[in-house]
C-alpha cells in the first residue's frame, strides 16, 4: 500500500465514503510491508554515509557488476569483499575509478567521499604477518565508513615487548581491532592494557590443531580480559564495521 | 624499585657519587615490575569508577571475604559474580550492606555511588525467560559501571512482533546487549534494525543439539547482520563490561 | 495504538481536524506493536484449537502456576513440558483437574475438549523401550492438538521383523513420528516402506559414542530414505507439533 | 518363490498330494524375498507419479546414461541431482529432450507430464542469494513431483522487513521450505509467522565458524518455533521431496 | 495370521471353496508379521544356547523383574547388564539363585548350564586397572555364551614387558578382546603380536583430553595393526558377544 | 646376536672358558632384537600365506617399485592399497604380471597362488553404489588371503526388501563385511538377521552432516545389534583382513 | 626363567648333559618375560630416586592401602594423585606419617628423603587462582622427585605487568611449568621471554566455550612461541614429572 | 627514549636543571619500549647460536628473499620452514649457498657454523614412513641449533620388536622426539622404556577417523607413560626446537 493508496483511503474516510469501522478494518489488514517500506526509507536515511557492501563469494563477476551498476546510480559508495583477482580484473574494467586491494581482496568504489564521523582513531593490530590480509579488510572497511584508522602489524605475544613498546599507540585509539591466529592470545594482552572496546578477530592461519581458526576463536571467547568481544573467523569486514558503529556512539 | 630507591639513585647522580653511564646501566636493569608498578597506579587512575570484580567459582566463602575486606579498605566498589546461594549467605553476614541477587548470582557492595559515565542507555534484551539470569548479570554490571540500563525480556524471534513492537526502545539505546540461547537468532534481527553496536551473549539454555550453548554461539558468530560481536556462553558480565567501555568512547 | 486511538484519529480526519498528510504521517509512525497487536489477535484466531505450551525448564513451580492461571482465564488448553515430579506435585495441588504424565514429564490441563482437526492418524514409533518417554511426549502433544494417535513401541532395527510385521499400521497412518536413539536407523527403514512424511526424533539414550544423541541425530540427517525430516534430540513435543501441522494441511 | 511355484503348491494341497500341515510348514519357510518382491510391485504402484531419482555423485556419465536408458524404457520421469556440468553435457547429448539446470546441478527428463497431486502451493524461501542453488533443487524436485511451487529469495533476517512484507505469500502456501546458511535463523521467523509445516534446509555457504553448514544446522535444530523440521545440509532435494509428501496427506 | 487362519485357508483351498488365484492373492497379502513370527521361531532355534540379554539402563527394577520372570518360564538363561547396586538388591531378592557381579554391574541367572560351543579360549586383556569392570563384562558375557575365557589385566603399553612376557597366553587364545582407555594403544601392540582377531574396547577412563573415551576410540580405529576391529566405548558386553560369534565360526 | 654368536658363547661355557655367572650376565644383556629377530622369523612362518601389504599413500612410484622388487625376491604375494592411477601405470610397466583394480585402487601381484585357508565364504555387502570401491578393497583383500568371497551390492536400508530377499546368501556366509555410508544402518539390520560376526565399514560417501563418514561411523559404533564390530572409515582393507583372521579361527 | 633356572641350564651345558643346539633352542624359547624381568630390575635401578605413583581414581581406599603397604616394604617413596578427601582420611589413619594436600588432592609418603638430582630450580606458574590446585600437583611431584621448586601464582596475561615484573624469577629457573585455563595464553608469553623448556598445562577451569579445557589446550598447542610443549588437561603430575626428567638431562 | 635522551636527563639532574621529583616523574613515564628495547638486545645476546626462523606459509618468495637478505647482513643463520618447491627454486637462485631439503620442505642458510651446544644426542624416531618428512624437519632444526642428532625411522608399534631391538639407541639419547600418526601410540612405548624427556609429534598422516591428526594428538595427550609432552600436529620444527632447549639445560 503506497502513500497514494493510503491517502485515497483517508480521503474517502473524510468524504464519508468509507465508514470508520471499515477503515479501521482495512488499516488493520495493512500488510507489514507497507509500514515496513516506510521504515526502510527512514532506515536508509539513518545509515547515510555507510557504504553498500557486496559479499562476492558465490556471485559471478557479471552479477557483481550489475549490482554495482544499480548502486552507482543511487550514488552509493561501494565495498566489495572477498573478491578474487580474476573477478576483480573484470570489474575493474567496468569501473576503472574503483580501487582493488589484492591482499585483503577488497574492491572499493567511492562515489562521494566518506563523511568523517568517527570520534577517535580505530586501531587495527595483528599478531603475525599472515594475519595482515584480514586486518586490512578491517582497516579498509573502517576507513570507508568515515573513520581515521591506524595499524600496528606483527606485534604478537611471543615477543611481548613489541606490543608493550607501542602502548602510546594503544592509548590514543578509541576502539581497537586485534587480529590473530594460532592461540589468539593478543586480544587478552591488549584488553588488559587499555580501557577501551577490543574487537577480536580470529584468523584461519596456522595448521594442525588450529583447526581452521577454531583454536584462536575459542581462545578469544575465553579471554581473561574483560571488554573483549569476538567476530567470526577471518571476518575483518565485520570487525571494521562493528568498530565503526562503536566509534559513533 | 620503589620511589625511594629511585630518588636515592638520582640523588647520587646529582651528587656525582654515581656516574652517568653507571646510572644509565642501572636504570636499564630496572626490573619490569618497578616500572610496572608505576603503570599499575597510573592504570588504576584511568580505571576510576570501575568496580573490582571477583569471579567466585573455585573460591571459598572465606577467601572471597578476605579479598572483599582488602578492597573495602581501598574504598573500591565490589562486584562478585557466579556466587552460589550458600556462599552468599556467609558473605552477606560479614558485609550486610552488600546486596545479593539470587537469579544472576551476583553480589554487589557499593562503597561509594558509581559515577554516571555512560552517554546513552545500555539496553539488555533476552530472547526467552530462561535467558534472564544471564541478562541480569549484564544489566547489574553495566549499572554498576555507571550506566543507565534498560531491559526488554522474552522478545525472541518465534514471535517476531514482540521485538518489532519495541523498535522505539531499540532506537533510543546507545549499545544493545542481546542474550539468547537455542538458535541464537535474535542478535541478527536486532542488528538489522539498528545502527548501533550489538553485543551477543549466547546462553547454555536449551537441550540436545544446543550442546551447552554451542548452537547459539555459532549462530551469533555467523550473524548475517554487520555490527554484531560476541562474548562467551553465559558471559553476561563480559557483555555488560564491554558495553560499558563502548558507552564511554 | 488500540482501536480507540485509531478510531479517534480517523474521526478527526473525517471531521477535518487532521489533514490527510498529517494523518498519513501519523499512521506511518504507528509503532509496529500496534499493528503487531492486531496481527497477534488475528494470529491467535488462526491458531484456535492449539494448546498453550509452557516449557518448564528453568521456571519455578510458582512461576508456572502464575502463567497457567492467566491462561486458564482465557480458556486456553495448556500443555506443560519437561515438568519434574516435584514441581508437578505443587502444580497439581493448584490445578487438580490437570493430568500429569510422569514418564514423559508432561502436564496437561484441558479447559475445553480439543477440537478434532487432523485428517488421519498420527503414528508414533520407537526403536527401543528407553525411547518411550520421548515418544509419549510426542503422542500427548499430537493428541492434545486434536489428532488421533497410534503408537508402536520397541520395534527397532536389530529385529527387523518387528517393524515389518506392522506394515498395516504404518500404511494407515497419515504422518509417522519415529523416535530412536543409538544409531537412529529406524526412520530410514520406515521412510523406505511408506510414502508419507516421517519425522525423526533422535534420543539421548545410549552411552559412549552415542555422545548424548549426536550419533542418532547424524544418522537421521543422513537418512538414505527421502521424505525424512528431523527435530532436535529428545524433542518429542516438537515432533508431535510438526506432525499436527502436517496433518492439517 | 514365484507365482507358479506357489500355485503349484496350492494345486497339490487341493489335490491332496500335500497335507495341510506340510503346506503350512513350507509356507512358513517362504524366504522373505518372495513376499518382498510382491511388495515391491505393490509399492511401485503406490508411488506412481514419483520421479526416479539418481544421485549422481560418484557415478560416471556412462553409468548414469545406462540407468536413465533403463528407466526411460519403463516410462519413468527422471531426476538427476548433483550433476556436474561436464557430465551433464555428455548426458544431454544422449537425451536431448531432457533439461539441465546448471545452478542447482539438476537434470530432468519428463517422459510423461507429472500428475498434479499437491493440494496447495509449496513455497521455497532463501535467506541469501548464495542459498539459491539449494533452493532451486528443492523447487524443481517439488514441481517434478506434481506440486505448484512458489519462490521467495533473499529475504534473510538481517533485513526483517523483507520477509514480513511477504506475509501474504507465506499465508497462501501449504508447506514452506526455508533455505538458509550462516546462523540459519530464518526458519524460526517463518515458523513463528505461520501455522504450517516448515522444512528447514541448512546450507554450507558462509565461512569460518559456519563450519560447512554446521552452524546453520544446529540453529535450525534448536529453533524456538514449533513445527520446524530439518533436513541435511544442502539437501534441497530431500526438502522438496518431503514437502511433496506432506502436500499429499 | 496365525497357524489356525492359515490352516483354514488351505482347508478351503483343498475343499475348493477358495480358488487358486484367490488363495495366491490372499497369501501375497499376508502381513509380514505372520511370516515374521515363523522366522522368529526359526531364528530362536539357531540362537539356541545364547542367553537373553537385558540392558537395564532406563528400566525400573520392577520392569526388569517382570521381563526376567517371563524368560525364566521359557527356560532361558538371562544376562542383565549395567545393573546398579540398588536395583540388583531388589532383583536378587526375587531371584536368589541369580548372581550379581558388582564391579561390571552384571546379573546372571543360569537356568540350564551354558553349552560349551567355543573352539578355543577367548582372552580378555586390560591396559590398566580402571579398565577391569568393562573387561569383566566382556568375560562374563563370553563365558555365559559357552566359551572358555582367560584374563590378563593391567598389561598396558607404558610397561611393554608386561604384555611381551605373556606372549604364550596370547598365542593360545583364539580371539582376543583388548580393553583400554587413555591412548588406547594396547590393541595395536597385541594385533602386531598375533594372527588372530582382536576386538578393541575403548573405555571412558581417563580425564581431560580423553573426552570420555573418544581418545581411545579414535586410537583404536586408527590402529596400525591389521585385524583389529572396534566396539563402542565401555561396551564390554558387545565385545564378549562378538568374540563368542567369532569363536563359533 | 645370531645363532653363531650364541653357539659360540655356549661352547665356551661348555669348555669352561666362560664361567656360569659371566654367561648369565651376558645372556641377560642380550638386546631385545636378537630374541626379537628370532621371533620375527617364527612370526613370518606363522603368517605364511599372508600377502605383503603396501599402503601407498605418501610413497612415490619408484619407492613402491623398490619395495615390491625386494619382496618378489622373497616370493611374497603383494597387495598395494590406495594406489592412484598414475602410479599404477608406472608400476604396471615394471611388473606387468600384476593386476590393477582402478575402482578400489588396489594392485596385486600373485607370485604363488594364495593357499585356500578360510572355512566358509566371506560375504561383502554394500548399502549403496558409492560404497562399492571400499567393498572391493575388502573383497580383494579377503580373496588374496585365501578366502572364498561373495558380494552383494546396493542393498541399503531404504529398500529393506533388497537385503531381506537375500537372507539365504547371508545365511551361508561365515563372516559378513557390511560397507555403508550416510546413516550406516545396514550393519544393524544384518547383525539382527544372522548369528555371525559382522564387520562394519563406514564410508566417507555422502555430504553435509555426514562429516566425511563420521555419521556412519557413529551409527555403526552404536549399533543396537550385538556382534557388530567396526573398522576405520573407508578401511576396506582392514575389514577384509580382519574377516580373514576370523575365518581361520 | 629366574637366574637359578638359567644357571642350571648352563651348568648342564657345561656338564655336557644338554647339547649346544638344544640349549640354543631352549634359550630361543625363553619367553620375553624372563628377559623382561631382568630388564625391569635394571630399569628400576635406573629409576632410583623416583617415587612410586598411584593414580587413585577408580580405586577404593582399601585397594590403595594395600598397594602402599607392598611398596612401603620395598622402601619406596609414594605419591598418590587425585585422592578424594574421604579416601585420604582412611589412608591417613593407616599411614599417619604420610602427608595429604587437600587442594591438589595429593598424598605423599616419604620413606627416605628424595635425593636432590635436579640441576636448577623448576618454576611452576599459574595464570589464575583457580589453576593453583593443578600447579600444586606439579610442584609436589617435582619436589618429590628431587628438585628445587619455585612457584609464581596468579600472573595471567590480562595484567601483563604481573609476569613481566617477575622476569628475574623466570630467568633463574631451568624448566618452567605454566598452568593456565581459559585462553591458555600465558605459556606463549613465558616462552617468548625465556630460552628454556616451557611445559604448558591446560586446566579445565572456565565455563561455556572453554569446553572443559579444550580452549586452553588448543591455544597451547598452537603457541606461537617455540619451545613450548603440552600435557593433558589438568595433568599437573605429568608436567611435574616431565620437568623432572628434563632437569636431569 | 634512547640512551642519549636518558643521559641527557641524568645530566640535567646532575646539573640541577631538573629536580629529583620531576626526574622521577619523567622516568616513571618511560614508555615500556625503551626498557623493552634494551631487553631485546640483551635477549638476542642470550639467544646467540639460535638460527633465525622464517615460517614461509603465506609469504611470497620475494618477501622471504627480502627477510633473508636483511638477516644475512646481521650474520644470522637462517632456517625457512614449510617452503614449497617453487618458492625454494626462486630463493635458491638468490642464495645458492643455502640448502633445500625437499621432503621436509626446509631451507637452511648457514652463515657461520652452528656452535655445538647440546650435551647429548637428540634422537628422532618415526612410527611409519609417512611420518619421515615431519621427523626430518625436527632433525634439521635440532642439528641447526647445535645438537648431535640420531634418527630411527619406521619402528611403529604394530611390530613392537622393531623399537625394542633398538633399546641401546634409545638409551644413549638425551632427549627423544617421537613422530607418529594414526593412533599415536609410539611415544607411550618409548616413554615406558626410557627415563628421559619424550616429545611427541602427532602427524596428519592416515585417513578417515584420524581426522587430520586429531586421533594421534589425543592419543599422545592421554599417554599412559609419564614424561611425555606434546606439540602441534606436524610441528616437527617445534619439537626440534624444544628438544634443543631441553638439551641445553
Amino acid at each position: 500500500m503506497d502513500s497514494g493508496v493510503l491517502k485515497d483511503l483517508l480521503q474517502r474516510v473524510k468524504d464519508g465514503a468509507v465508514g470508520l469501522d471499515e477503515a479501521i478494518a482495512r488499516l488493520r489488514d495493512l500488510p507489514y510491508e507497507d509500514i515496513g517500506f516506510a521504515s526502510i526509507d527512514h532506515h536508509r536515511a539513518l545509515r547515510r554515509g555507510f557504504p553498500e557492501v557486496i559479499y562476492s563469494t558465490g556471485k559471478k563477476a557479471e552479477e557483481i557488476i550489475e549490482i554495482i551498476g544499480r548502486m552507482v546510480e543511487k550514488e552509493e559508495n561501494i565495498l566489495v569483499t572477498r573478491l578474487t583477482d580474476d573477478k576483480a580484473r573484470i570489474i575493474k574494467e567496468q569501473f576503472p575509478q574503483g580501487e582493488y586491494f589484492p591482499k585483503p581482496k577488497v574492491f572499493t568504489l567511492e562515489v562521494r567521499p566518506a563523511e568523517k564521523r568517527g570520534k577517535g582513531a580505530i586501531l587495527v593490530i595483528t599478531a603475525g604477518t599472515s594475519d595482515i590480509p584480514v586486518a586490512e579488510e578491517a582497516a579498509i572497511t573502517a576507513r570507508f565508513m568515515g573513520n581515521e584508522v591506524e595499524t600496528l602489524f606483527d606485534v604478537g605475544v611471543s615477543g611481548i615487548h613489541r606490543i608493550l613498546g607501542k602502548r602510546d599507540v594503544l592509548m590514543r585509539a578509541s576502539v581497537i581491532v586485534v587480529v590473530a591466529g594460532m592461540e589468539g592470545a593478543l586480544p587478552s594482552i591488549v584488553g588488559g592494557l587499555v580501557d577501551k572496546p577490543v574487537i577480536a578477530v580470529p584468523t584461519s592461519t596456522g595448521y594442525g590443531a588450529s583447526f581452521g581458526g577454531l583454536s584462536a576463536l575459542l581462545g578469544m571467547l575465553n579471554s581473561c580480559a574483560s571488554g573483549v568481544t569476538v567476530v567470526n573467523i577471518d571476518n575483518g569486514f565485520g570487525a571494521g564495521y562493528a568498530a565503526s558503529l562503536m566509534n559513533r556512539i
